[in-house]
């Protein structure tokens, strides 16, 4: 019989197949395999192919010069401007306001043929300082309410370059699912006095039938109503409304839970396409008791239908007790 | 500048690129041929193969045999199951229900190279008797609350059969997506006293700048915050918000106005696999004032890149108006 379960903090009901469930070698999914390319922009010796860098790591050079293990830059082609005043405007009943905002790209290796999974421990953790320095430095600007980072990897995933990077986003507005966790967690916290998330981790870590992974600071979960077959999410045990204000000791922690994570998916998987986001408090908020940062990892392996767009209503061909012991189990 | 834009409904904001908007041409695109199969359990003479039919309009035969010109059956594997009571409950903290609901079927022509687009305009209309004639017989199940009709088109928009059909699903809850329609039309109602709906249908008759056909009773509209390029919403006229209780010269207007919204998309973009999906009200529920019903239609002309799934956070490469444009000048 098929189950329908509702995501605890956005209200979400979605069905998990539980009849026919699909194994990870059920999946007619694409592989990432990094091939190469004539010319890379993001490659050592072309940093002046890319727009100015915003930050980099490095052992020797200038800016703008070789010798970076992680360098930001702005998008080549943006999505949304710096520059400008922030000007809502009505037209009849809509609203609209101009693109403010800033879209940058972490270049998180100076090796073409590394990834997140394979590359040192080290550059992964240099990835979460990259973005506590962007945050630290872009919340200055009070237009911005928002800072996304996230992660397209492989082309099915939406990566356009295939150099590992991740972008940042910085808006003016809150994306409407961040925003409908931040509304759900804080309704759960007026009735029951305790974050939504901490009681998810407590939980979890009790019946133990979705804990991919546990170490001092954080909790590997596949999600109880997942959307998506293999959707994991990485929550830091203590509470915590904003990533950027880690600390070292987690960020420290994170790193290798991340890699492990991502092996685990490429071993399971054949190396899946994927996606990850951070979900954290929006930028200026003051620390809060409802709302708990995590990281949502989602490979890309079903042929997404469309309805789900226009519905919001999603099936899971996974179990994610099933999804759990695979990953559990992989050789990594 | 790009531009952001509020949907006036559920409150998402996306970014419309208005710099390098993408023309229709500009999407490499996947087109839609239907190419013919070995064996289609869709067509005439196959009627045993599916389960047994629920609805059917014929001119001869009887159940289950030739003759018919519209049949609608179970689907052969559902996601959901008819049998058994619905029972809630809860595993600590989560919430879960069995996957008590309907999944049906309905072929919406013999022939097996025919689709809405191009099939006579009484088998359009036919779709939509037969969907009524679906809900009120389901709508006495008193375990369901929702009742979707959607359509994939072509299989890169999910269609497992190429044969023309669109999908009945019957769910215990309501979707995400409707949920909050249904909440932002209430809170839009509570503050106005008017239906958002009927106000956008005033309004953009009005500025007429994203206005693709208008009819004695129907609106073929862009929307302004599109999330999707030539994403297209098609309006009743007069406020209803339950689509089954449309009158009789309503059905009758609507089969030709999406009949030619779909040669006009066929027309601009070269046969786009799409997805079609009807929002209306809950099933049992009275007619409502906020709410009013309507088709949503969109192609799937880009390569949904991830991250949207993970922030609910959308780019549209083509302005509204453009598409508008587009399609108000496609020959058909």
């Amino acid at each position: 019989m098929p189950e329908l379960r509702k995501d605890p903090i956005t209200g979400r009901w979605v069905i998990i197949a539980t009849d026919r469930a699909k194994r990870p070698s059920d999946f007619s999914r694409q592989h990432v395999e990094i091939k190469g390319v004539r010319f890379c922009p993001f490659c050592p010796g072309n940093e002046l192919r890319t727009p100015p860098e915003i930050l980099a790591y490095r052992s020797r050079g200038g800016p703008n010069e070789e010798g970076w293990s992680l360098r930001a830059t702005s998008n080549k082609f943006p999505i949304l401007r710096v520059e400008g005043r922030l000007t809502r405007k009505a037209e009849g009943l809509f609203d609209k306001m101009n693109g403010v905002g800033a879209h940058e790209v972490i270049i998180e290796s100076p090796n073409h043929f590394e990834t997140l999974a394979t590359m040192p421990e080290k550059r992964v953790e240099d990835l979460f300082w990259a973005y506590r320095d962007r945050v630290l430095d872009l919340r200055r600007d009070t237009r911005l309410r928002y800072l996304l980072l996230c992660k397209n990897h492989g082309e099915p995933a939406g990566a356009v370059l295939e150099h590992t990077h991740s972008q940042l986003i910085a808006l003016p507005v809150i994306p409407k699912r961040v925003q409908e966790e931040l509304d759900g967690a804080a309704k759960y916290f007026e009735y029951k006095e305790r974050c939504v998330y901490c009681d998810i981790v407590a939980q979890e870590a009790d019946s133990n039938v979705r804990v991919i992974q546990e170490t001092d600071h954080f909790m590997v979960l596949s999600a109880y109503a997942a959307r998506f077959p293999f959707e994991t999410w990485i929550l830091p045990k203590a509470h915590n409304s904003h990533a950027e204000i880690m600390s070292h000791a987690e960020i420290h922690d994170l790193a290798p839970v991340l890699r492990r994570l991502l092996r685990r998916l490429d071993s399971a998987l054949e190396n899946p396409p994927y996606n990850m986001v951070l979900h954290t408090s929006p930028l200026g908020d003051q620390p809060d008791p409802h709302y708990h940062w995590h990281l949502e990892i989602i490979p890309k392996l079903t042929h997404v239908a469309g309805f789900e767009w226009g519905t919001g209503f999603y099936i899971n061909p996974t179990p994610p007790e099933e999804a759990t012991k695979f990953l559990r189990d992989a050789q990594i």
